[in-house]
């Protein structure tokens, strides 16, 4: 195991000591030391927005804490889900009065432990709705999609979301375009190995030398099968030929276009990718937005990628051309 | 070799043209396919800030191509010097007649390509003059300062230079600023595992599991010894030892600090190593003013990472602060 740590138990405490330290300029700690606010939060007559997950998938979550994003996160252990007193405190170190909105993504102990924190909070008066990532394409067929997994369309929920709460929106405003922005989001990964989870010691799943796991999850989920290795340009076939008749997306459309790194690829094969993707798209009438390609959400040290699509309306853009200032995504107005 | 590519030896064409495409907003390509220029350059009344080298870097070199930062960059192959053209071209492409500032690093490739580039641009009268960075404490002893080569140091020279340049500087002034900065900065990599020229098709250099090898360069280039795995705490005291003393940075200095992954180190373990690099920092009366974690400064795939420190003064925090646009560097203006 390769790795800079310390103590296994202790590498999400002392990755967020070091995240406030390193951050201090844009967040805050919080009474609960595993909740992170941003630092002028909570703002008055603004609807709050807050998320959390597992940690291992940065800059997701913490990364996307800060101003026109997201107001305060829940940051689990590695791979596991924030209890519900987490995204409760979490909600409590962002709300302003003018409702709290969840953001988040559809995992089974998410879903459970946001549950439990609304219960709580709206015994206490406050107006907290949320919307759940399902953007993951390949974890669960058309017609199931409340099945499927929330993976780096999740960035975009939080963009659209933290945009239109910064422009002043009301808690439904807020949801429905979140929740529009999920809609129109598709997502697909593929795995070109495994990453290991410091208390384990080991990774939990193998993907053979000369293999690629098609569809793999952001905890390495099983996908839809293990095939030979292809070249960028196929890879992005595959990917596009999932994500597109999905949705569907369609001749005419504009979209968003996210490449993320799963962790270990470097920036120049992510790169390859989104000329392939790209290219795909140009031939099926599809023209690209705006465009992002990093490392947005990760898997500790997996090297793999996810292609993610978002349909724009004009509502959309002008989220998704906003200001915003957080690690994991920091823009100036777009006035294209 | 897992990794998403097509041809190997078009790695550098493809992400190019991709780069150019997914970051149209900021970047231009010119005449010739392996400069790329700032999309506004070049800026009438600005000295122009020039860099390049090889390709493997990400976000350098390419990435620090924007507002108030680089307004050109020659791609050379990966971890291959650009030819003296490219760099010429660069320039040109650049140059808005007040002086071209090329902050370079140093190796042996990029110093006769530079010389071989100013000689022909003076021929035309286009005053030139040059920063080579040199922040890589490990790979030559102190004394012979001018044999060590330039590392992630350099994303502190570009920030400066940039920030100079913008704000009206004269040649002299840029030039004075950036090569401040270098000799204040002090870096010094530690690398976990090799990494893959696509055109190889396999590492260049070993380093066994459980081992980890200090002073590694930016290329693969031996470190001073390979030693066992050690907590994060020991590798940042390591690492410490070796920068603090060196400058010296002393009790009261206020520094800017920069933890890069080399590429495949996961941001949590970043954070790690901050964490424990900080603490000495604080005991050792150091305070930390201004603080980069992530992806800066690469070497693909390499597992690892690089501790650079830069000693600051008034000049030098006014240009850290100074508001930036470009894909490895966006920050809004500090008002702190």
């Amino acid at each position: 195991m390769q790795k800079f740590i310390n103590d296994p138990s202790k590498v999400v405490d002392e990755m967020l000591e070091a995240y406030l330290e390193a951050h201090s300029d844009l967040v805050s700690p919080t009474e609960n030391e595993r909740v992170i606010k941003y630092k002028n939060a909570p703002i008055q007559g603004k609807v709050a927005i807050v998320t959390g997950g597992g940690s291992g998938h940065k800059p997701a979550f913490v990364g996307y804490v800060g101003r026109n994003m997201v107001d305060a996160v829940a940051c689990g252990k590695l791979f596991s889900s924030p209890p519900a007193q987490m995204f409760y405190d979490a909600a409590k170190a962002a709300d302003a009065g003018k409702g709290v909105a969840i953001l988040y993504g559809n995992y089974a102990g998410d879903n459970m432990n946001v549950a439990m924190a609304i219960e709580e909070l709206e015994d206490e008066g406050i107006q907290v709705k949320t919307v759940v990532a399902n953007d993951d394409v390949p974890s669960a067929p058309k017609g199931e999609e409340d099945r499927r997994r929330g993976v780096a369309g999740e960035v975009f929920m939080w963009k659209v979301g933290g945009a239109k709460a910064a422009m002043g929106a009301s808690l439904d405003e807020v949801i429905a375009a979140s929740q529009k922005a999920i809609n129109n989001t598709r997502s697909m990964g593929v795995g070109l190995s495994p990453c290991t989870i410091p208390e384990v010691g080991h990774s939990n799943f193998k993907i053979p030398e000369g293999k690629m796991e098609i569809g793999i999850g952001h905890h390495g989920e099983p996908g839809i099968e293990v095939v030979d290795l292809e070249p960028a340009a196929k890879v992005a076939e595959r990917m596009c030929h999932v994500v597109i008749p999905d949705l569907p997306f369609e001749s005419g459309d504009e979209v968003a276009i996210l490449v993320s790194g799963l962790g270990s690829t470097p920036a120049i094969e992510l790169y390859i990718l989104f000329n392939d993707v790209k290219r795909i798209l140009k031939e099926k009438g599809i023209s690209v937005y705006i465009s992002y390609v990093g490392n947005y959400f990760t898997s500790l040290e997996m090297s793999g990628a996810t292609l993610t699509l978002m349909k724009l309306d004009d509502e959309l853009k002008e989220c998704m051309d906003f200001e915003c200032d957080s690690v994991g995504m920091r823009q100036f107005q777009r006035t294209t």
